[in-house]
């Protein structure tokens, strides 16, 4: 089954091209359903497809060759995945799974290739999403070196509230805490301790539900970067 | 003054490149030579310039807004850096300092990005380039939260004699210890603790040199990734 044009021409790195290209990509394209917990890449593993998640969330982890597995990210929607391995044509550096009932199109390796080589528009369309992915990178290591857990979680907490007016917001945690500390790179105790700082910066949570009483002393104490990213092409 | 085709062949990611494509590159590149201690880049500046590093050292460092410091990474020859910046036209994520007298090519933004748009062999290099780095910084995020600052280290040294034949290895660290603990993302005690943890691994240190006596015990105790990259281009 092909994705047809309207949901290619939904996926942000593709929105500028024109109808002919998208064609030509929807010619290669499938769209797969799958259920929580499913794995769709294999870190180690030649890369077979461009992954698209259209509905769901997705982790995608690396570990360590003691087995120790840490959560990278958290895609969802409209995002890609293994990307950089797909345009290299080198193993996975990520495992990739299903939190959750998920839509993804799969995107054959070589086929993309080819189209790359043969189509500039689409040259230019992944060298823009490849340099987001990186500046997305450089800003988590630098996360992970510079700021403290409880930084990291207010950093995480300020990003899900990032359009809310004002001084104060609700939100939901998108995927459980066991996740959560992975994905910010600590344990769940310390993610429980990042929780208890947070109070005095007025976080309250009740299971996955999140009060901010105080942005601004939230922003003061967790310092996120005033440096984000507009979805935009090269040039 | 123009760096001439020669300069530019033996920059990895150009070296496909024919020589028409070559002579506009070098029409807008120019070469500087600069002192140690050189601020070439300013984070949340507007790139201006793709740098490409043809001798010296560069430190690549991010800044909290708290004014913390770390160093992202040590620009080695012949290597570049600010790419996802120009692509993107966004500001700089990162400050560049040259470490020591540095021998540097400067391409403006606006025209590598013009020519990048025209050329489709460009396009498909610096997408080639692209990728390579942001699966780089992948495996420092993994290496950040997998492994302790010994372990690290221990990558980190067997990364530099990773020619090397048989058990046993010579080396000079390529800059000093102050810049090696940022640079592994840790604190200079840290590091020192670090080197006397790795002599039960056969890792003995004087000043700048060190020896490897027991190559193997160094892997086992540091796991080292078993992937790495080869410079390719995409298909």
């Amino acid at each position: 089954m092909n994705s047809g044009l309207a949901t290619l021409r939904a996926v942000p790195m593709f929105e500028r091209l024109d109808a002919t290209l998208l064609t030509r990509l929807d010619a290669i394209t499938a769209v797969t359903h799958l259920p929580p917990g499913h794995l769709l890449c294999r870190q180690g593993e030649q890369a077979a497809h461009l992954h698209i998640l259209l509905d769901g969330q997705v982790a995608l982890s690396g570990i360590a060759p003691d087995g120790a597995e840490t959560v990278l990210e958290v895609a969802q929607p409209v995002s890609h995945f293994v990307l950089a391995a797909v345009l290299t044509d080198m193993p996975y550096l990520m495992s990739a799974r299903t939190v959750t009932r998920s839509r993804v199109l799969m995107l054959p390796a070589p086929g993309l290739r080819a189209l790359t080589r043969t189509e500039p528009a689409l040259a230019l369309a992944l060298l823009g999403a490849m340099a987001r992915d990186y500046r997305a990178m450089v800003r988590q290591v630098r996360d992970l070196r510079l700021r403290t857990a409880a930084q990291r979680l207010g950093c995480y907490l300020l990003a899900l509230v990032a359009e809310a007016p004002g001084n104060t917001a609700r939100l939901r945690l998108p995927f459980d805490k066991a996740l959560l500390a992975s994905r910010l790179g600590c344990r769940q105790d310390s993610l429980s301790r990042a929780f208890a700082t947070l109070r005095e910066y007025g976080v309250e949570t009740h299971g996955a539900a999140v009060a901010l009483h105080n942005i601004a002393a939230l922003q003061a104490f967790a310092l996120p970067d005033e440096l984000a990213d507009l979805p935009t092409d090269p040039g």
